[in-house]
């Protein structure tokens, strides 16, 4: 294990094609054999997995420190430097993960849908593997071991390309990884960390065709649009998560001054945290001052419409950009509405279709909300926060995709499937 | 309704990219309303679209007159001609398809999986459209219909791009789309064709980001392979069906005679059509011989490998060429393998993963092949030719996927949907 200690690998850009084909190629082989191995097999590499990295918990912990270090000679920003520290807590908490996953029912073979045709043949549906997923990430190394165990339990291969400042981190779970996989009698090249942080890579592996089928990013906009603008192969984006909560009229003012303080500071740096407060206007005198009150007392920055700046002092008038902005800190824009129309048509419009949330008793405002409004997650008298794969019960989440495309939302094992018609017959020929 | 009859618009191609902007927009405008309208008002309008068609019944013809002189006259090559053609029978077959979407099941607005979380939330799903749909299409006219029909009935805008050899078709059937969709009181730009045949049209309506959620291409493969190039869209693509049917040594040979048959024979020009027939050796002797010998008499050309060649005399040699081939025409590859595992390596090799059989009589080998053969479609003991969304039950097809995401094999009026994840709380908020 002490292999991960040495300094980075870095091939010359002219090998990486011919080093990233390797990989898709032992990869696209290594799914020959996942995607057919029983529940018991690939629960025991998980088991193996996890016995694996509990030995090598001070090698693991060791080079996250060389990571941490790196990064703060390097002045990585904090909010980086946060994500990318492996406390003994967080270690712990990354095992844990795997228990849930092993604890999943496993979606592959499921067969759904069965019914006779008028034809007589008998017409369902089996879940199966996607293949060799392409994942592309930042900092936090437990990502490594989510991705690597979601991919074997639903019976795909990965190809992990995590961020240079996590490298030594990642190799050392990645080789904890291949260990457990090995001692299943497994292929370890089911799970594959590219070995170069070299940039180039990323651009061969969004364009193997011949060997994976499809790209998981989780990074900065940045990283994302790059992918987009380049990938060759389909792929599962997670843009901005700019929420909104709507405090309809006739919403529980007690549950809403809990719900909106949760969703914009039980963490700012999250995806579904709110970034957006809207309010009706028919309640913005009893309930905004407080709600204001109680925000700035957290040290939140308001950022508001004339309305809300009328009845603000602290909060700064608002500016278009405000509208689409995911702050992604401690800094709220706040807007009175009309009514639930003019919510919706705002939350569409400047809205990231990510996770969206109406405040009310009234019944047919909580369906037309329902209804209405293109997000990933849509809520009632919830805080968005809770849109999270552990809390959708994924056990992990590969993503959040923004994309309504194969899958939308937090994705776990189901999104790493595809559904394949099967067709019993006795015999039948088409008329 | 006689302008159809005029000669065909050509747009300066600067004029396109503005043309297809405009459409994209008034599409998107059109989903704020379909996304909601209910599915009765939806029927209405797929009712007022059959009687308009109804009533244009001899402009509809006439304009298909005009595509076929025109085809004629510019050698367009039977085949297409074959399916340009719109005769009485199609056209009631095509009017008779419209009362099958009519009859479908509305799969907008679908809550399923509604349970409740251990925080107290209540989590479900609920299926949404997916928005604008570009539909490049070549030939038929009645595609022009079934997509139109599934785009309204899911609940989707769509704009279809339709081959110039059947531009005055398209434009007479479209018409009868909008003055249907105009009498219900949906917006007409719900469905669009594009007004001008020239090329520039599809690089735009594939790049149209900001407007189209998906692009469905049904054509030639030098079409799709364009289009996988150049799109910046989500696309359910459709490439070869290169068809296999291997005749397992229990397989009751009196079944395997007429489904082999009926595979290669029933139509020759479609990609559900077997394309490859593969025998177990230890049935070969007996009934290879016979089984060519149906072939012969239908005028079917077979290329073998050197033991199907020592056993039938008119069959000639095959090239590796031939096990990648999809002739769409009566010509048959035909291998002797040794068992199921030679097989099944052979189909996931050469095949094209859209539609692969097996005849057995073997439980254990029939729940092997279905496992582990990576198709849209697997069936056991019925003919390739069922893998159609009409057999399968969906009323109408929008495409048949070879790809694994979003969509696979026949797609209907689900694959034009999504689903968004639906949190019914009561005030929670994350610990």
């Amino acid at each position: 294990m002490h292999d991960v200690l040495q300094a980075k690998p870095t091939l010359e850009t002219a090998d990486i094609a011919h080093y990233m084909q390797q990989l898709g190629q032992s990869a696209k082989a290594a799914t020959r054999v996942l995607a057919h191995s029983p529940t018991v097999l690939k629960n025991q590499a998980l088991r193996d997995i996890h016995a694996a990295l509990a030995a090598s918990r001070d090698i693991i912990l060791a080079a996250n420190a060389q990571d941490m270090q790196q990064g703060r000679n390097s002045n990585l920003e904090t909010a980086l430097l946060d994500r990318l520290e492996l406390t003994p807590a967080r270690f712990d908490g990354m095992l844990q993960g795997l228990h849930d996953v092993i604890a999943l029912p496993d979606p592959i073979g499921a067969i759904t849908d069965l019914t006779y045709r008028p034809s007589g043949i008998q017409l369902g549906k089996m879940r199966v593997p996607l293949g060799v997923v392409g994942m592309i990430y930042e900092s936090r190394p437990n990502v490594t071991l989510e991705a690597a165990s979601l991919a074997i339990k639903s019976g795909n291969a990965i190809i992990l390309r995590g961020g240079s400042e996590a490298f030594f981190s990642n190799q050392a779970i990645a080789g904890c990884v291949q260990t457990g996989l090995k001692q299943a009698g497994l292929p370890e090249t089911a799970v594959q960390l590219i070995q170069t942080t070299n940039r180039a890579a990323v651009g061969e592996l969004i364009t193997l065709v011949d060997y994976v089928d499809i790209i998981v990013p989780r990074g900065g906009r940045s990283l994302i649009e790059r992918i987009l603008r380049e990938a060759r192969i389909p792929v599962i984006k997670h843009l901005d998560g700019n929420c909104h909560t709507f405090v309809e009229k006739q919403a529980d003012l007690t549950k809403a001054y809990d719900i909106c303080l949760n969703a914009k500071t039980h963490r700012y740096g999250v995806c579904n945290a709110m970034e957006t407060l809207l309010i009706e206007a028919a309640i913005a005198n009893e309930f905004l001052p407080k709600m204001a009150a109680l925000f700035l007392q957290k040290g939140v920055e308001l950022r508001g419409c004339p309305e809300v700046c009328a009845l603000v002092a602290e909060a700064k008038p608002a500016t278009e950009q405000d509208w689409h902005e995911e702050y992604l800190a401690p800094v709220l824009a706040v807007k009175i509405v009309c009514g639930i129309d003019e919510a919706i048509t705002h939350i569409n419009h400047y809205g990231s279709h990510h996770t969206d949330v109406i405040l009310t008793e009234n019944y047919a405002l909580a369906r037309q909300f329902l209804a209405e409004v293109d997000s990933s997650s849509v809520m009632v008298n919830a805080s968005s926060r809770f849109a999270d794969g552990f809390e959708y019960g994924l056990g992990a989440e590969i993503g959040i995709s923004t994309d309504k495309i194969h899958a939308r939302g937090p994705v776990g094992l189901e999104g790493l499937t595809s559904q394949k018609w099967i067709v019993l017959g006795s015999g039948q020929i088409r008329a």
